[in-house]
């Protein structure tokens, strides 16, 4: 066979593969918003059936030949060489895995789930702990199974963000925190603000039609895509021209959704600005959970959260809702939007106090995987870290270690992923400023096509060409650099709190 | 390998082959509802791997070796030896077509559909022509490669109706169609009812509410089930758990929604009451499209269009539309949604003229397959047949030989199932009545649970046990019998017309 016909033949491959895992992503989104609730059992095998096909079809030896066949070749261009490397990459980090250690670790995530349902519902971490301590195990010879160098858990990392260490983390949140730890002592000496005009009652179906306006406003392409309702809002894809967000609303806090619905879009755009002529192949696929949640982040944090894109669409906002809203300055939402305090709770923090929440649980996994804490040390341990970082003590599990549904699925290594995506977003944005100088001004209009742009110019373009540290450097000129986020929060939270 | 073995074996490989097509039916059903609309050529994509996936599994050797094995052991109960013997039939009928014939039809298919879209913009029948007559010879060579007796349209007629024969159906039409007829002409002598206040505005979302409150009335299990919103209305199931039905709604005509609403639940019905623990084997599937449609149209037209039913339902309806309804007596209001007049359109045509655009189809398909009509010669003898049974002519081809997607699709021996459901679904009424003999009085306090169970206990639980023409003895202890609907039809319109 020519090198074309090779290539075609694994293209093809894949491209069946992806249509499998497209697939399941449909069902899996149906499962998250239409599903009736009797129809949780025949999905749940529906799913399975289709995964372990797709596992079957990655592990075919007729596609590692191709592969081995197509490395060798000279004539293959940048982008197809570059596809054949990452999904032998991924093919040989697959067939490490024994089809017996995927059943035994599949049916622990399975056990451990819903022991982490039964903790939560007995809000005690006790009927968690055995399941969690079986499941670490697992997660420990896995990390023997893949091989890695210094540090067990850079075996974990690297499947989340290819190339993240822990000597590499360390350095950057040992950077990050102080400045973080100084912040936040500053914002605590001073008065705080007032967001209690948030927590009027705004109308789901209003807040449903503005946070369309909204998204649409962003650029977000409805005929490529929808939005829909669910209890925790997600995106996902099934191609680049089926791109779908799900939302929820609180009637009685009109931040959940708004900055979910800005969040989520950051996430879509990146996927609806994949390459669809590489669909199923590396080069059609996001460059790495990091990379994809700075695109969500620079959304929600540098453009979402900031007095510029408000001093335009808060009169907007106003006009849609006029009793809650008539009355308050531009200023004084933005503050509101903005406050800062130390909180229980992750997925409800603020843009400064939610890196404490992800640093905490990275240096748990670490010593977890490395064996230097017990499972059933980790409510301790828990709120001795959040004494410390936040001075906050949770009143139980369900508040504290519970929190969480990573850990039950075994994922060890994913929470990194989210500071990085403030990190990348902010250093990102700041290379951005310095090639748009009038962003400002433009963000005053309502303008943000060049954003979107300029993003889809230096990251969604590439897919996965590039791995996230790669990417920084083709972007900033540097790597990771946790100044740019510090910098970012200084100027933020110095013009709210008069720093 | 014991019995016991083979058998869950042989289980567990039809249960993946089902993982697999109701997978592909939710993504069938997410492209009729909420598919954006640029996503359909990914997802077409994924409809044609996963179908090929699910061809793949179940032409499997081992499958049937498996079966083979099976069917000449003595210790199967009744049920299990009745699933392997169908299984058997499916399996050595799927066999017989060669790949490349399937990916000649499949193609075909695909032109001819296209051709058919093609052809009602243009409003003519010659763009549809040529594909037309490909794809029938396509379907003739099919006969020959299924295999026939007598006729060469029974190999077609048997993928759709078990047993069903091109004999069988010139008698059962050769009695139907005189008596149509002749009811037809009596109501033509008699003054036609008023149904205009049906046309007057029906709010959407008013429409939308009352078609779920009454499909719930009807016993729709929403905890297995969904309804939404499709441009054509239709039942799809994942499993007899998750059955979704769709509908559309007309602001100016109310009779669209309702009577399609009970239409389809009585599809659903029927799906949600197959035994789940015969999930992917026959006796979990339906007996036939016949007996399917018999479910739909039992509740349609028997239940649903009559008077005792109105006289608990047409209060509450009067109530929920005061300004449209509150008028009109109950009497006025079933005259009007059983008015019957000859019309164009089959989807549209009433209870009583239907069934002569089914036969006009069954009568054309039989000559093409058989050879003695040329697609040629299709709007000619088209016109003639329906100037000679309903006294119409259509004035294009839109409307008369190009209505139907049905024959673009391949699906030749399809329509004759839409006459056999209200003939079986007459003769079951039949039989029901006699073992609820206060049936007219429960209808009319709105009770019709029992009319639920009987189909449960007499149909439902059988799933693909029974042919069709089985059930029908079982049920009523004598074959098909078109008198059944014959007298059913001249109840009513005796009743309507003072016939």
């Amino acid at each position: 066979m020519s090198t074309a016909e090779l290539y075609r033949s694994y293209k093809e491959k894949m491209q069946q593969i992806a249509d499998v895992k497209y697939s399941a992503a449909v069902l899996q989104w149906d499962q998250e918003t239409y599903l009736p609730p009797k129809g949780a059992t025949a999905r749940g095998r529906q799913l399975a059936t289709l995964s372990e096909i797709a596992h079957k079809l990655f592990s075919d030896d007729k596609l590692g030949g191709l592969l081995n066949d197509l490395i060798s070749k000279n004539d293959l261009n940048e982008n197809e060489k570059r596809n054949v490397e990452l999904t032998l990459e991924d093919y040989n980090r697959n067939k490490k895995y024994s089809s017996e250690f995927v059943r035994k670790l599949t049916e622990q995530v399975n056990r451990t789930f819903h022991s982490w349902i039964e903790a939560r519902r007995k809000n005690s971490f006790s009927f968690f702990e055995n399941d969690l301590s079986l499941l670490v195990a697992l997660k420990k010879q896995e990390t023997e199974i893949l091989g890695y160098k210094v540090h067990p858990y850079n075996a974990l990392l690297d499947e989340f963000e290819k190339g993240c260490t822990v000597e590499f983390l360390d350095k950057v949140f040992a950077d990050l925190l102080p400045a973080l730890k100084n912040i936040l002592e500053k914002i605590r000496s001073k008065p705080q603000v007032d967001d209690s005009f948030l927590k009027k009652s705004f109308p789901k179906q209003q807040q449903w039609e503005w946070g369309i306006w909204l998204i649409k406003e962003l650029h977000f392409d409805f005929d490529a895509g929808r939005q829909d309702m669910s209890e925790h809002p997600f995106t996902t894809s099934f191609g680049n021209e089926d791109v779908r967000i799900t939302t929820r609303i609180n009637e009685s806090d009109f931040s959940s959704m708004t900055w979910s619905c800005i969040h989520e879009v950051g996430h879509a755009l990146y996927e609806q600005g994949l390459p669809g002529d590489q669909y199923g192949l590396p080069l059609g696929e996001a460059a790495s959970l990091g990379i994809h949640e700075s695109q969500s982040r620079l959304w929600e944090n540098n453009v979402g959260r900031s007095l510029h894109f408000w001093e335009h669409y808060f009169p907007v906002l106003q006009q849609k809702f006029p009793e809650q809203l008539s009355n308050i300055s531009v200023v004084q939402f933005f503050k509101a939007i903005n406050k800062s305090e130390p909180s229980l709770i992750r997925t409800e923090a603020d843009e400064l106090t939610y890196h404490f929440h992800v640093i905490i649980r990275y240096e748990l996994e670490r010593k977890l995987i490395e064996g230097s804490l017990n499972t059933k040390d980790i409510p301790v341990y828990w709120n001795e870290r959040y004494e410390n970082y936040l001075g906050t003590k949770s009143p139980d599990d369900l508040k504290g270690c519970l929190q969480d549904v990573h850990w039950s699925h075994g994922s060890f290594g994913y929470f990194p992923t989210y500071t990085l995506g403030s990190l990348f977003a902010s250093q990102f944005f700041a290379a951005m400023r310095s090639e748009i100088p009038d962003i400002n001004s433009k963000l005053k209009k309502g303008e943000t096509k060049e954003i979107l742009d300029w993003l889809r110019k230096n990251v969604h373009v590439f897919g996965r060409k590039y791995t996230s540290n790669e990417l920084c450097q083709r972007i900033s000129g540097k790597s990771l650099d946790s100044s740019f986020l510090v910098d970012h929060l200084l100027d933020k939270y110095s013009l709210i709190y008069n720093l």
